[in-house]
């Protein structure tokens, strides 16, 4: 995979594309990042790349043409595969893990990253065929948020990620956010590990386990639930965690959501 | 402000440091960033700091004693202050803009990155206050998400932003996402910049640039607004661009919402 970030400050990038999981990535050729100045390809004398905004306000607007050639220009270099230009703005899709997914299909990723006041609309309407937010905070550019997706996508790709890592995506895949985990010592400052996870009981390990995830998520957000889709196992543990934690029943179970799909099953 | 970033990668965050407004911040010293390896922390003598799970599992967990002791060293370097230690994972509260202005009231902001399976639950009980995430996507660490709060939290600070950046943050506090910006060319391949905004006419250009922001909200964040905090002429509005969009009218602006505040409003 291809991935070519736009931005005025190239070496915001020297860091992280060193380090950790993402160096290993370049290193075993599963990634290629180019970072492309757009500033190059001004051809005002000063090299300038930002303007007044027409209609008047304060601060200063990229102009298109520096983008708009740059995007061409790393286009002609990587003719024919699956390509997406993403625009990095606060006004973009949220990003979501589906979307890092689908990211991680492609071949070819273009990041514009973008400061001060904005982009020019026609950037948007002439090279841009997707824009993304990271979330609903305001960054000063886009080159903390081309990192972000960077490394998302990177650890997708084939043979990026080490044993040591895997497991993460498949405990986030399930739907509940991840239980709490301990290791050694034992007692720590007074605190214990639960029993049950020195108990050696795989069964009850991995009732505990599903337990306490399905608190916190109930705990911290619920919002991430679909609350149609939950086994009639997994309802009832949200329905006696509820009572212990004092919390209002999710409405969907409340009302008895989807019927049971097990045979067993009780409303 | 000082900022504490505990990580096992403090290379990571060569580049961001030394440029653009995060570069200014620390520079006017508004801000002062100090980067902690807890590796350094680790009593062990091949200076580990992960350990397996307790309950088995695959995957490593990071041991509480030396993230612990990194945080009790840098609180003790720093007595007295309005502090906040933060742990980055994907299960803390989204960031959004508030937290953002909550954070950067403090005097100190400790930062605790993560990597592998995550943390010893240990270290949540014994010194972290507040836990906060991205945003629902899976990176490989806490590294870029430290960042990315490093530099909104910096663009409040008193000092920082040149008047060419402060517009953009009064232009979000508004509800509505920002209207599209144009500069020079007044054409570029083809695509003319709207009329209106050549015209001199501020009150219309006034109008023109709330019409699009909200246009562009209704199309892309309708969970962004409010409605029930709208002006009666935000409404009209709202209704106006949902006819010529084709959009369903919000279920609030459809059933009236809350009553009109200005006298001369007629449901």
């Amino acid at each position: 995979m291809i991935i070519d970030v736009l931005t005025l400050f190239p070496e915001m990038f020297d860091g992280i594309l060193r380090t950790s999981i993402l160096g290993r990535a370049l290193q075993a050729k599963r990634l290629s990042v180019r970072l492309v100045n757009f500033r190059d390809f001004s051809t005002n004398k000063h090299r300038m790349v930002d303007d007044y905004p027409y209609g008047g306000g304060t601060g200063m607007v990229l102009a298109p043409d520096p983008i708009v050639r740059a995007v061409e220009d790393v286009v002609a270099k990587t003719p024919g595969v699956r390509r997406r230009v993403v625009l990095l703005s606060p006004q973009g899709r949220r990003l979501t893990q589906d979307i890092v997914e689908e990211l991680a299909g492609l071949d070819h990723l273009v990041l514009i990253c973008g400061h001060y006041e904005g982009f020019d609309e026609r950037v948007r309407t002439l090279v841009v065929n997707d824009e993304i937010s990271l979330g609903d905070y305001i960054l000063t550019g886009g080159e903390i948020p081309a990192m972000a997706i960077i490394d998302a996508v990177a650890r997708l790709l084939p043979g990026v990620l080490g044993n040591e890592e895997s497991a993460r995506r498949e405990s986030f895949s399930d739907g509940w956010l991840e239980y709490p985990q301990y290791t050694r010592p034992p007692v720590y400052r007074g605190l214990s590990v639960p029993e049950v996870l020195l108990s050696g009981h795989h069964g009850e390990i991995a009732r505990w386990r599903r337990r306490e995830a399905i608190r916190r998520t109930l705990l911290r957000r619920p919002d991430l639930v679909n609350w149609s889709a939950l086994t009639q196992e997994e309802r009832k543990e949200v329905e006696a965690i509820a009572r212990e934690e004092n919390l209002p029943l999710p409405q969907q179970i409340a009302e008895g959501g989807a019927p049971p799909a097990d045979p067993e099953g009780e409303n």
